[in-house]
């Protein structure tokens, strides 16, 4: 850790790592079932619990977001890193990217637009803001429910979030998580 | 990768793994230079890139952000991570987090507020929206400009993030990357 020399480039989008999510949408009546990889993505509010996705307008997902106000974000695991990287490069006007990847559509029990069966973890949302912003349009979401894999809840009744094998993005590549460097508020700690 | 069966939870901030980064704010002229750490924060927009922070109102650097409309977003390295994790928890009203830390205060190239030196990647922004959402406010920053350690631009002239060695938070806990899984695309280029 030394302050060296810097090299000044010209903005662009390099914060990272990001997460990189499957968004679920559509609710199989006005809409089918759709899925898109979404990296332009965060938490944005503890309370209301709130996230953001942004996506580009000429997306198919687009519309069922937008006119919907509904969607889901699915956290995938290191074993979906193919499907998750799919469904970022494939469109839902001509592919039916649940089928193609054998991955379950399970409605979601506050929103109708579709979870991913197979994802560790994934959270139902509900549009309460929408921001233009040149390239993408960022939904604001409510986080209404969480769904979390049974099999991935410890003792204690958390998620295991290092048994989960997330993956982050960053740079244009994805990653699993490496070792754990400690915990929110370590450094308080250690020093009492 | 199977579809299990799902626990129902309210909803909450489980998005993972998201950045935790040092926002620096501050222009040693009304506001002196300080450091927040940062985990609400995500890429929103490609064109013009921007990115998102989400502060309390009561936090210290709440006000210079919002009056200045300036701040950086420093990408930590895990040599970093105690800096990291206090930087979130005392507060620069009564602590000059730069100096606990060792770190360098480098004015930015095009903001006054200032970059984190012994950081590998930094990104100078200036808000572009504000949004109340409840808890938060989210800052919508146009990055303006990149300052990348120069020792960590590699032969072909790109940021070598493996080498940096990035942290990621999730769930309550940093964690740095693991191994490469892919670059984006590799799903479509292997079928090829």
């Amino acid at each position: 850790m030394a302050n060296s020399k810097k090299v000044i480039w010209r903005g662009g989008t390099q914060l990272a790592p990001v997460p990189a999510v499957l968004v679920g949408c559509g609710d199989q009546r006005r809409w089918k079932y759709n899925l898109i990889t979404v990296a332009w993505c965060g938490t944005v509010a503890s309370d209301p619990p709130q996230l953001s996705i942004s996506i580009r307008r000429e997306r198919y997902s687009y519309a069922p977001i937008a006119e919907s106000g509904e969607f889901t974000v699915n956290l995938p695991d290191a074993a979906m890193v193919a499907a998750l990287d799919n469904c970022g490069v494939v469109s839902g006007r001509d592919t039916d990217k649940f089928a193609l990847h054998q991955l379950t559509a399970v409605r979601g029990s506050r929103v109708a637009a579709p979870i991913v069966g197979e994802a560790p973890l994934s959270l139902e949302c509900r549009v309460v803001k929408t921001l233009d912003l040149g390239s993408h349009t960022m939904f604001v979401g409510e986080i209404l429910a969480v769904q979390v894999s049974a099999d991935l809840i410890d003792a204690a009744g958390k998620f295991d979030v290092e048994r989960a094998n997330l993956v982050a993005f960053a740079h244009g590549h994805y990653f699993d998580l490496g070792k754990c460097l400690g915990g929110f508020g370590f450094s308080v700690r250690k020093k009492r």
